[in-house]
């Protein structure tokens, strides 16, 4: 049995909450919110809204803002594991005395929809092996795809995840953009976007890399630029000639 | 029964053919390639390498490269429908002179993987209903995802196409960069982007979008910008402004 406080109730907490919940060898022994109402509802999970006043337990999971976490772990005064959920924020923004890790789960989180933690990988960092080994014991019963990860790394992959996410889905916000337009149904797009997200489980990206730019179609890019507004133009412009020098 | 020659070998046309050859109620009665060697492997499939001797059929498909449409159409004279597969060509630059029309398979081909085309949108664009009738049937036998987009509808589709697969393709391999650069190993972050791809099937990708950009996150920023060289940098930068600008 691993015993688990839970501080914060964002969306990575609430969702980590829910699986916890469901796990009998993780006990969590309580949540902490600053506003109290926030948790108020929550049957079976005993919660406080202050910090002073946590329950003694294993692990004790940080998910709240990045900029909160030096201030919020400085707070804390118990023995155990004191982890944060960040991926931009070093091990070394954790302020507590005691023992100091970071579990990451690199998925994006929104409220409506439930998450899958089998399919997250989590990214764990801790300063000394018998805390990475207590780490991923209850990581585990969570999801089996875990990477060792240090700070610096793991600011790297921050961004990098905002290339392939963030930056990705701003893509295809450009698409629908052009199909209302011109009133083409962004559907009929679905597929390739599939395919491309999915084809790279394969093939590297960059020899999956297809379309006018990297055949260098002088013509279709010509034609493309004059269907384009300015802002558009700017973007095609730019990550063409990216492809373009490798 | 619909009777079907296949003008040119390439990627599309060798995937097409494989897949009407599975279909009972489409006949290939011929396929023409310029390089008769290209198809000589082929067996139950007639050939020729000289356009002239043509057997008549209800539907040529021209599969070619998009600059070769007008001088190959143009010296087709048997009567029948006569359409390319091309997503950003006009349908007037087919320069035959019987009846015209587009059999667009909006997908990436590689030569590598097995397509299927259940799952292939089809954007299909003929100059009368007769026509349209007649290559929605046929079409019908490789896809139920079938949409009439007319040649403006399907160049801007084109351009979109770049930007949802080639672009985001693009932001993949940055991302597999910055990756390697640091030892991270780049498939922790295919549950990412496989959950970007999937999301906006059910949410407008503008809604879907998460990351400091749309936070308005200054200091994420900084730091994120503080990892890239120059040329990431510029790409980060753009795409930032973008999403910020709506």
């Amino acid at each position: 049995m691993i015993s688990v406080v839970i501080i914060g109730y964002g969306n990575v907490a609430q969702h980590l909450l829910k699986a916890f919940l469901k796990v009998d060898a993780v006990d969590v022994k309580q949540v902490y919110s600053r506003t109290l109402s926030k948790v108020s509802h929550l049957k079976n999970v005993s919660f406080t809204d202050d910090i002073s006043k946590l329950i003694d337990a294993d692990i004790y999971i940080i998910a709240v803002s990045d900029d909160a976490i030096p201030l919020v772990s400085s707070q804390i005064n118990n023995k155990g594991l004191i982890v944060h959920t960040s991926g931009s924020v070093s091990i070394d923004s954790l302020k507590n005395k005691g023992n100091k890790g970071v579990m990451y789960p690199l998925q994006s989180f929104s409220k409506e929809k439930e998450i899958n933690f089998n399919e997250v990988p989590f990214c764990l960092e801790t300063q000394n092996s018998d805390d990475y080994q207590l780490l991923e014991k209850l990581t585990l019963f969570l999801s089996k795809k875990i990477f060792a990860i240090n700070s610096k790394q793991r600011q790297r992959l921050h961004v990098a995840a905002v290339f392939v996410n963030n930056f990705t889905n701003h893509m295809y916000t450009i698409g629908q953009d052009i199909c209302d337009e011109h009133n083409v149904p962004f559907e009929v797009l679905l597929p390739l976007i599939q395919e491309g997200a999915s084809k790279i489980k394969f093939l590297h990206p960059k020899e999956a890399q297809t379309g006018p730019a990297i055949r260098k179609d002088k013509k279709t890019i010509e034609n493309h630029l004059n269907l384009l507004n300015d802002k558009q133009q700017n973007i095609y412009k730019l990550l063409t000639k990216s492809i373009q020098n490798g």
